[in-house]
């Protein structure tokens, strides 16, 4: 995109030109007017869907005698041009030229003059800028799908390379129970699939067309809407005019899954910051996804993650200003919603990057198995495993649980492990503990014994995996190669 | 529901008794923090779930033989007369039993005794409260959705008892071009069709089993979570135990979907408050949904609709309130989503009033017919079909857009209409128009030339306003005969 | 407050009476619309300041001859029966008289006729909603205050009976230098004093006189509101009618303050959370602020500083919620504005049961002064102290950072620490180094060393301990005696 | 600022070099991570501030004996020049760098060599960045304030340009009393001065320094902070070092502050859109302060005030990304924290437009009073009036409401004025009536009756103006001559 910025005093002042809504205007706006609501400086990103958009609403002028097909060459050149210079970083931007849409127009018409005042036939700035607005979410919802399935892999990987590792599992982050790291990471690979259904979801429902709605009421010109729908590969044109002009719930819609995807993330971010903390001890990050300090040279911190965590929060900044500018706006088109396109694009760009870098960091990061195995024993993670050997022996759950609480408490007491009571000691709490207890106690017997469909057990773990892996199309071959 | 509230100081002091989860504790805990923690006087909101959830559970561990026949029918019976008690207001609901699940079990064991101890074999609260919320939003989308309907219902009648109702279309809340009033009303039909597709989306993508998953490992004792899954109607068991009990992502998505629904209500709520003033005019609320002034004798005020609009900000802030509560958790289940039920709760609650009372609303207004036509004239609504007319002749649309400017800026000073200025004039400005012209001007003519798919054409809405009557059974004969 | 509920379906029907305001209306609300309008389920916590406000508005409406003496006696101990029923649980309270208004006036000439209709006079409800939701802020404000004061005494006295202990000071949650726990927790306790300041400008700024204002304009008649605004302890009446009904932005900073000191609160949540796990080890909570699992009987859980911070979350969302509700109202007063006082009550409850829980979770934990001792070598967090002991020998510090930098990669491949390096090899790295060295080493003489004003120094710290002492007028001697 | 991108692909390559704080690193970050943790990119607003504070830094280390005097002078000269050169434009800011602090102080080592490495003695960018961000956000809120004076003044002028305009005064949007628009403009500015008080103070709580905490913990060096504080206009320097680094509560006050700013200006948007209605019609925007429509000839938009009510949308999303972002963020420093600027910079910048262009379109508009006086018998304004009247003559005010109530009813059924009811139908509905009631009808009539302090009395108007004219000191001489 062009580099330069257009608008210093001089050039402003000789760049003043009529708008091309001027007709019943005496003044032009003022400049402070003028630079608060100019919209080139940002919108000029949509300048590839709104040559998209000119394409294909000059061919169907066209098709339908709007416009003669040697004006659509015309335009058609002009508009091939003007892209070309954009891309190149040739193309002058002009803030008095307000948004990207009049911008395109007017250098079209200096470039190609008459012909170019025919395109703008049968469209408003209010159809046009929701079009352009539609192709860059169903492109930008794309390639977010491709980054969360990236992360997917990366984080199914994580797992491949750390077979058999057991972890603790925490709730209310104490430790709980002991899990597979496998099965932790699948359990954020589950809730990124969920993103991507949402954002999937959200595509289906903003894909349709609402070029030909023009200001509001559509037009009396003999246009075909379905012909502008296909060419831009909607999947028909929107029903209603007015509902079409006015209307940004798809982009509600997207903030609002590019909020959970963040929320998803930033609990990733406190899960891995913690873990690579001095206390946990039980990742490091390699040098290259970490940062020092400009005072202790001693740090190494996971900023990336902490980044990923911290920018939630624009994420979800960015859905409440959307939701707060559409409230309340009465039909149809209002100037207020020309402030969609920042929170929107700063979503995208963010939730990219949070993706992107997750993504680098599993990558990037090697979990402590020493260190792990070492600490495990401690917080009773068995305790439940022992529940469900006295239930096995028909005890109710409730008294089971009971009972395995004050083998807890003695523990505790004794500061020792659940697997190191002597059986007598058991028995002297319930005569109903037997030899075989210890095949239940300590983690690693503890994990084997979870069973349940969807469970830590590490053959529900493998199935698990193994949908994974072939639902991603992971290539474990690349994968064993790459470490 | 109970309405007596049964925590009373002297209450809480006998019923101080041991938590279910005491085994290992010698304190109990402080009234303030018991105050704090408390969800019971919330989540017994959830007691049919809870209830629908621990008969699928007594069943499927009897089947797997996890309990007796005899001891499963000990706790159907024993639920059925808690569920009976809970909705004759005779169930004492008990603080220190701190939440929905405990006071059921608790008041199970008081009822049944041992085999209520049973219940809990292969389950957590963490699985159960999330089976139950799931349960719960279900239901809830539904009536939301059936609510949609019924104002989707009331606004295609009003629309159908305001046939041929030319009113302004606005951009800018200035006026821009005329519309049928059938069209304006079908542009929030259609939004609200959106806001059902977000909804059944929702449902489908969180319409999954948790049951089972139990603190977040699942259990090694030899469940069948396929069995409770179908029996309480879900598509199947979730396939990750940690994701089970840790993500919210279905809440999210929901008050999502909620808020974008109270949004598009907000804007037709502040279109009709608009449209109730003096100044517009254009419609009138009966009586029945009215409020006047404790101090001015002549007020009457559309409350409904503002407080529609204004009720919008608690859905989006209930949303808020989710995404903060669930940024930066690590994983499995944290206390803190304790709050989620509250905030969802009064989403559900609020977008039904909003949804109901809008119906109400607007199956009791009246659009003051001849003063609407009176002003009508008023905005040169005409201006964009004298443009096209121009178009038709061959002008290139920017150029006719500035001619028909400077006929607008000739009306002004004349203080008339388009269709006032006489041909010489018209003429004086270009000499393309011919005495056809008139046929395009006049808010009736201008109306009546729109024909492009979607827009304000009288042919075009009464098509879409067929496929609406198709798509909702709508029964016209019905419709007259309450008129 | 009047613990019935008045509202069923047939007290309703008997109930239904003509509105105060129903002098041009024909037909009565709806039931929905009477639903979703009422405000009295809510707004009838303000009815304390609604019957302080009557009081001062009768008094002064006699001393300005608009009402007899005796008139005004009669609506006093009128008043004066309604507070006693009300706070006795007698006064029923009328969903169809809408809100605490109508409820205390109709109940008000229920009671002693005629007189009471004179209440109203040169008042309307816009201005006296206001006054009351002033006055209940007010309140409010103290209570909060005083709660914050208390936690703070609560963290200084932790410090008090933790005298000397050394904690891990983090960044990035990575351990960066040694600092006391008494430093620590100054910290919060500076944090929380700046809420106080917040809150105690925000009720300076809010606390003029609304009262006079009536619908928005002032009135005719010939009231005192300098009179009224003296008695009900504001500042000074409003100077602007319209603004005295209009404007809500006391509410808004009310909760701003309230989500600051929640968002605080949240983060002495987590780090208290982190502190309690296995992993961290460093704090204990004791049984009466810690509750257990349904499930696995080893669990104890530090569930109300969860709490505290998940309900951080609510107090967000209720600013969310009234600064969407306040967005884009025209003046002046719009219906909208009755949704101000749930978020409202629901904030000032939140955050004075988060402070209230805070203090005594601070009250009832244990620092593990051995674990943390043990473990505190670990980490390198005299580095920086041995960066300033290079510069004191004339070491520019980048060049000093740099060095210690490569001693620490020498203790991480040696699994050392700094201090146990030898001298020849601190040496080998640099030669500047002296035997003095082993000074600033040693996670001891590191937060010795530490002597600017504000810094961890043990001098540093005590004073600002005495400053905080005095300030909050700490009585020492109970303390010990009650540990 | 500098307007060249440093960091295009190649010159990164060239660029990459040691990391100030890369003392124990061995590889550096990779290319996503740099990119997507880098804040030079948007920090470097933050330039003046930064070079200000080190210098306040390196005098008082050489006054401390830290540094030598000439170091000293080589490090103020050489920040002179990179000032200068910033300025100029001619900085190359480099993304490998980081971020401004590390920018600048990289430049300075490569401009003067060795002692450039001395001024990061006893400082962190922990305590560098906020100290800078203190100071950044105290200018900025004197740029806020100064910016609020200006509207102010210009709704005063506008209200002295419009003496003795009467215009309707709305609740509910509905008509409800007559008011002087220079009342309704005066409400503004009393919401506006409310505004500026929560700035100052804002500014006054934040005004107190945090250099010298560095990392978090202080110096052992003997750093003098009370000479740093003064030297950068501090209050004094803050009291503990934790608290200094880590606490962002200054912007959450700030952020506050301008959402509540902007919550007021979106009303005032929200007012004048609907007064430049065709339906309402009472102002005209000149051309400087409108715009036009790409497709409809005759349209005049009051865009500025649309995009007003529409930008406050951001200014709350960014108050909401700071609190999320500060949420259960554990102390001291976290990276998250990086993410505090851009919102920041967003609200501000937005805040300050908003405030510039709502003055000039103050000054762009003209209220039509033929069309407004046209208008205003509509509605029973002098309602309310009617009512006082009743009760100056001794009728208790309940049922003189009721009463005026049947006079407008009467009214609608004969759809005519108040003041048009001859004598003998008001006695009908109460013998009360007498003749003298008609010097209470009639708009004009109504307004004059006002009289209590605050009201729309003109004397009671004129008071306040005159309030406002001095405090404000307005000259109302030059105003004449300039209209």
């Amino acid at each position: 995109m062009a580099s330069t910025q257009p608008w210093t005093a001089q050039e402003q002042e000789k760049a003043k030109e009529a708008k091309l809504w001027g007709g019943r205007f005496e003044d032009s706006v003022t400049d402070a007017v003028e630079r608060f609501s100019e919209s080139v400086s940002f919108d000029k990103a949509l300048y590839k869907q709104d040559i998209m958009g000119s394409r294909a609403h000059a061919r169907m002028l066209a098709h339908q005698g709007l416009m003669t097909v040697s004006d659509r060459d015309s335009i058609l050149h002009g508009l091939d041009e003007i892209e070309r210079r954009i891309e190149a970083g040739e193309f002058v931007w002009r803030m008095d030229r307000e948004d990207v849409h009049m911008n395109i127009e007017a250098a079209l018409t200096d470039m190609i003059g008459e012909p170019a005042k025919k395109l703008h036939t049968a469209r408003s700035r209010n159809d046009q800028v929701v079009t352009d607005l539609r192709l860059w979410c169903r492109e930008a919802i794309d390639k977010i799908v491709a980054s969360i399935k990236q992360l997917q892999v990366a984080l199914i990987k994580l797992g491949l390379n750390n077979e058999g590792l057991i972890v603790p599992g925490y709730t209310h982050l104490q430790r709980a129970q002991p899990v597979l790291l496998q099965h932790l990471l699948l359990s954020y690979v589950e809730q990124l699939e969920r993103d991507v259904g949402r954002l999937v979801d959200c595509k289906d429902r903003m894909n349709f067309c609402p070029l030909g709605a023009c200001a509001l009421a559509g037009t009396g010109l003999p246009i075909d809407r379905f012909l502008t729908s296909d060419a831009l590969g909607f999947t028909a044109p929107m029903r209603n005019s007015i509902d079409a002009v006015s209307d940004r719930d798809f982009v509600l819609e997207f903030l609002s899954a590019n909020s959970i995807t963040a929320v998803h993330l930033s609990r990733l971010g406190e899960e891995w910051v913690l873990w690579a903390s001095e206390e946990f001890g039980f990742l490091t990050p390699s040098d290259s996804v970490s940062t020092g300090s400009s005072i202790m040279p001693q740090k190494k911190n996971p900023d990336p993650m902490e980044l990923v965590r911290g920018k939630s929060a624009r994420v979800v900044g960015d859905l409440m200003t959307l939701l707060v500018l559409c409230k309340g706006l009465p039909q149809a088109y209002n100037r207020d919603l020309q402030e969609d396109k920042e929170p929107l694009f700063d979503s995208v760009k963010t939730v990219l990057g949070m993706l992107e870098v997750t993504t680098e960091f599993a990558q990037n990061i090697a979990f402590n198995h020493a260190r792990i195995q070492k600490v495990l024993p401690a917080g009773h993670l068995d305790a439940t495993t022992l529940a469900d050997y006295l239930v096995n022996k028909g005890m109710p759950f409730r008294t089971s649980h009971e009972i395995v609480g004050r083998c807890v408490a003695l523990c505790v007491t004794k500061n020792c492990q659940l697997s190191e009571l002597p059986l007598d000691q058991l028995q002297g709490i319930n005569s109903i503990f037997k030899e075989d207890v210890y095949d239940f106690l300590g983690v690693e017997n503890s994990v084997d014994k979870f069973s349940s469909y969807g469970s830590t057990g590490s053959e529900c773990v493998a199935e698990q995996l193994n949908f994974w892996i072939s639902k991603l199309q992971i290539d474990q071959t690349e994968n064993e190669k790459t470490e």
